[in-house]
């Protein structure tokens, strides 16, 4: 099986592109390592140390016996792109090269546009380039539990069947995005849907949880371990708290702490992407798959982490601070994910285990993480700062269904 | 009251322009002419001549007596945007400047781009330039009924209450575009909702039902008519038909011709856009205006011109060509518009009465349809040749509400 994996620089993108090969799959991979300069952008590093792309690349293939082929470079040159698939004639596309944070698409007008300009037009590039080339491939698409927002209702995998005034159909379920970056996914996802309906491509667009942890199966060497961000805008909430911990500085959950989201461990991410990739859809099907394992509340998870880090000997204390984002301070999340479960996916340890493993990997690099840590707390507001103290505006005009 | 028009050269700016001024508002404009300059790339011009905008500027002041500010450049470039806002502090801003065109966003791969990235990346300047310097303006933002595709339910107006599984929410309405430019609107409407969420900016996005016609009450001379486009790519249906019965072409439906939209002729797309304006959102507010006046089928329409062109003497005939889109060829059609309505929308003639004033309109401009009638025709086709024939995929895996 010929897998292409879109971003293999990046946290999920490594990890997966050493998994698949160790399976079999004749791996490929592209980047044009955005991550990396991103991150430093913001004035961070990755706390855990990682090699250039040659050097890990080389490290698996002593260490695993596996090849994995490098091209570098820019979905947005669509000559590049069309080049590789032909190079590569891949069964799969895993498509992992979007510019991944919240907040970093919040931070001003540039970093905005740059997230849509990235994400929808590369991801327009990947389906031009699969109608025109490889019109068979399946195409396995990263997108975020972000896009559904937080409805008053529960939230199933990508459509629902619904009655209004007296009829039925089966419709996408809306979303509301709550970030530039998010906005980003709900159009690529639009895209995608509607090059699978009418060019009848396929697709699996995976709606995921917030990813956490620092390792998978595959990493049994320094050399070959994934990027981990701690930072304001590249960490996601567990992978920051457990960075805070090491460090003796407070875990910080945003507002109250009782916004809730869903969570999956990196492995896992790993194991549904493969999941997916193995088990494609058929030509023509868009299908999507809710990707994450529990839910949790971001306060819930701030103490298991601080009990984790007991265990360790590590006295963590939890600190709430303002919330920077617009977002539901407390709400109803019920989320459908039965599709991955359908296809075999079981969580391979407890979020307890994954954040003891956290804690001693990051451990070791305490220094990478003490040097970068005002990247931690959050600069970045959602709000408009003369709007933040309006009165709501009146509700949407509403014919009653 | 100080409004400025974007996109103020094209075929409802300019109309809508000169209605405001004589309205009394202070009116300015902006465009890039690329309107002229796609028309011309597919080899097609507007049917009816037009004049260059200082040309016609001048000679609205000369026989209308009132001023329009002009300024030439594009929202794609942030500071003369920014510029013109600073100048002008409008109280509203209307936003026409898309490429809105859906056979031109499928040509190929460039066009996709193209649409997408002028619309969606001109749209952001808009949103971040008024929170930035003219947060209380109200946007008032052209999108199109063909956002929501056909669903086989009632379409709304923008958001509806539904029931699912037991819970309730007011939800955004799914949208189902069906181009590549018709997903660059829904991705305009996702970020200006957002921006309304959480900016607290203010707009009314209307949901524009297909416009025809070649006059308002302002086009007393030659020198003020706006322009007319024929072509395949931006010629909406009643207008082609009306351009193909002038020069003794056969009215040329696509497909069975049963498929159903909502049209509204030019002059009440202007009377509703002034309403709009002059009946504000309020701060925060994001309401959805289905701007439409009546659904027909595409087939119903090509009857009727064929019996109005009679009555003038021209003996048109109906012949049906392939569908080159992908659309469903028979549907439900059942569309709200009440908004507009309780704010005083009177349709001001009957679409009879239009065609007829369209055929007489284009009748004086035969040459120049004929010159060009090579471009009416279908060319761009959306399928995929090499996907055409598959068979349908398997319907999505749907959790039932």
């Amino acid at each position: 099986m010929r897998t292409l994996v879109l971003g293999i620089d990046g946290y999920i993108g490594w990890g997966l592109a050493m998994h698949l090969a160790k399976r079999g799959h004749t791996v490929s991979g592209v980047d044009n390592f955005s991550r990396r300069a991103n991150v430093q952008s913001v004035g961070s590093q990755s706390a855990i140390p990682v090699l250039d792309m040659e050097e890990r690349v080389n490290a698996f293939k002593r260490i695993h016996g596996e090849s994995i082929s490098f091209f570098e470079g820019d979905l947005l040159d669509y000559d590049f792109l069309a080049d590789v698939i032909k190079q590569t004639h891949p069964d799969s596309i895993v498509h992992l090269a979007e510019q991944p944070s919240a907040p970093f698409s919040m931070i001003d007008r540039k970093h905005a546009i740059y997230s849509q300009h990235n994400n929808v037009e590369g991801t327009l590039n990947v389906l031009f380039a699969m109608k025109d080339l490889v019109p068979e491939c399946h195409l396995v698409k990263l997108g975020t539990m972000g896009e559904y927002g937080t409805p008053n209702i529960d939230i199933p995998e990508g459509f629902f069947e619904i009655e209004y005034r007296g009829r039925k159909d089966i419709l996408p379920f809306p979303r509301q995005p709550h970030s530039m970056y998010h906005l980003s996914k709900v159009h690529d996802t639009a895209n995608t849907l509607f090059a699978c309906r009418v060019w009848k491509l396929c697709s699996t667009d995976i709606m995921q949880g917030v990813v956490y942890g620092t390792r998978t199966d595959e990493m049994i060497d320094d050399s070959l371990m994934t990027r981990f961000d701690f930072d304001e805008s590249f960490g996601t909430v567990i992978n920051r708290y457990c960075a805070e911990a090491v460090i003796d500085l407070p875990l910080t959950p945003y507002g109250q702490g009782k916004q809730k989201r869903g969570f999956i461990d990196l492995i896992d991410s790993i194991q549904c992407l493969t999941i997916a990739i193995e088990n494609p859809a058929a030509r023509g099907e868009y299908r999507v798959f809710n990707q994450l394992d529990e839910v949790y509340s971001i306060g819930e998870l701030a103490e298991k982490v601080v009990k984790v880090a007991k265990k360790l000997g590590i006295e963590a204390k939890i600190q709430n601070v303002e919330n920077p984002r617009t977002e539901k301070a407390e709400h109803y999340y019920k989320v459908d994910n039965e599709n991955l479960k359908k296809l075999g996916f079981k969580p391979t340890r407890t979020l307890e285990e994954t954040a003891e493993i956290m804690l001693k990997d990051l451990s070791k690099h305490k220094d990478r993480i003490l040097e970068k840590s005002e990247a931690i707390l959050p600069k970045t507001k959602w709000y408009a700062d003369a709007a933040k103290h309006l009165a709501e505006p009146p509700s949407p005009t509403i014919q009653k269904g």
